[in-house]
């Protein structure tokens, strides 16, 4: 007789999964946690597929083989975020979000776990099954978002500083020119950061004109990393010529008008499938 | 007959109460998930509670009364993370950590996913039930830990900023005095950015005198905020003498020894239970 019942194997389960998305973990982890035999644990899996499919969970992925096992994936479809992603459109509308100098007020979502978490998982989807070794950021505010990222993928994160106040070794800095301000910035990763030659993901929470992104691209260039992709929460429609090509948002601002309080954004087009 | 069985709703119920800890949810929400009876839904929360607390995955607490309902609080005993902490304590004391200038490199573990969600749980632990409004710490390398004691105590996260570079509106900025340095340094934060009169939780990642902590502390007293108490991941033992009395830390680092290679650090009292 078994130690546990199955709906206590799977709940378990279901925990240990949720906990460690994107992770290889094999049938016997769960034979020797739960005493089971084989077949045993092959069926708590092959139930559990079924019940994360039908919630609209993820989805469970088995890769076979001697380093095999099964990982999780914890959004399959976009279509289950996009009720989530409407309401954030009608949240993002609130013209009190307006700050005097063009800037828009995001800080009470992309600083909220439950929002943060979510769109953590709907940038790192594209991206799931690309074998990314690290997330790349750069201070300040969209460290939360690639946080959350790093954590649906499964990788570490690394945090680009905008300054020289490394404390991490010797580093490498970059100057570039920040697109719509045109002012030359500088940014610094430490050696030791980023192993060379990794696959990375570029996420931030705001794109202008990209020159954030391509300062970071030119950064990791000095890593020898591929830069897969790029994914930011926001990008602006103008100005339309961008210095970036290769990314994602999830929202495009497309006007924001200061003296008739307007905000007029849009959800991307690859979440809406159109 | 009920739509779902047993086993599956119990998966799903695990998974909604993972990604939501310390948040209310009522008997109704499941009642109308799945399409059960009140009697029925009572039934499978009594069950989770046993296996949570059996597999020592935090524990499910019913609030009674109108607006109540049951929450998940993912770490209920500090016991279950001892094994982590020490794993953890013997990565610390590597000496290739030792960066010149007396820093400690940590950037792979407080960076790592994995890590940073359980050092996350650690810090909010005793704050779970302290009914707290806002985690608040202040850039850049506390961030990640800070996201997760937020998302682990299900509050919004708030970022000081260490410069003026604040694009959220009008702000309110402090001088203070680096404990170690006795530097003059500034911190800022927008007004909107907290709600008068919260209760807040500070966080950092590496507290020295404590120079920090008390500049946020400080900065808390402009937005008539209660600081309930402040975590850091690591607390050095010299000066014996900090600038602040109310902090918790998971590790002490007594010694770094650049010359002999040492790094002598050890796991707070109050996680080893002594």
């Amino acid at each position: 007789m078994n130690k546990y019942k199955r709906y206590e194997r799977l709940a378990a389960i279901v925990k240990i999964f949720n906990d460690n998305p994107n992770t290889l973990i094999n049938l016997e982890y769960f034979m020797n946690l739960f005493g089971i035999a084989k077949s045993t644990a092959s069926e708590d899996i092959d139930i559990l597929k079924d019940v994360i499919e039908k919630f609209n969970f993820g989805k469970l992925i088995t890769v076979p083989g001697a380093g095999g096992g099964i990982k999780y994936l914890s959004i399959s479809n976009i279509d289950s975020y996009r009720s989530f992603v409407k309401e954030m459109c009608e949240k993002l509308k609130d013209a009190s979000r307006i700050i005097p100098g063009g800037f828009l007020y995001t800080a009470d979502l992309i600083y909220s776990p439950s929002v943060v978490s979510k769109i953590g998982e709907i940038l790192s989807y594209p991206f799931q099954e690309k074998n990314i070794d690290a997330v790349v950021t750069v201070e300040t505010k969209g460290i939360p978002i690639a946080m959350m990222c790093a954590r649906a993928l499964n990788v570490p994160l690394v945090i680009i500083r905008k300054d020289s106040r490394v404390t991490e070794g010797s580093f490498v800095s970059i100057n570039y020119v920040s697109g719509s301000q045109r002012h030359i910035r500088s940014m610094s990763l430490s050696r030791r950061s980023l192993k060379k030659g990794s696959k990375v993901l570029l996420i931030d929470d705001f794109m202008k004109a990209g020159g954030t992104i391509r300062g970071m691209m030119e950064l990791m260039e000095e890593f020898d990393a591929e830069v897969v992709g790029a994914g930011v929460m926001i990008s602006t429609q103008k100005p339309e010529e961008k210095l970036v090509n290769n990314y994602i948002s999830i929202f495009v601002l497309k006007n924001m008008d200061e003296e008739k309080n307007i905000i007029d954004i849009e959800i991307s087009d690859w979440i809406m499938g159109e």
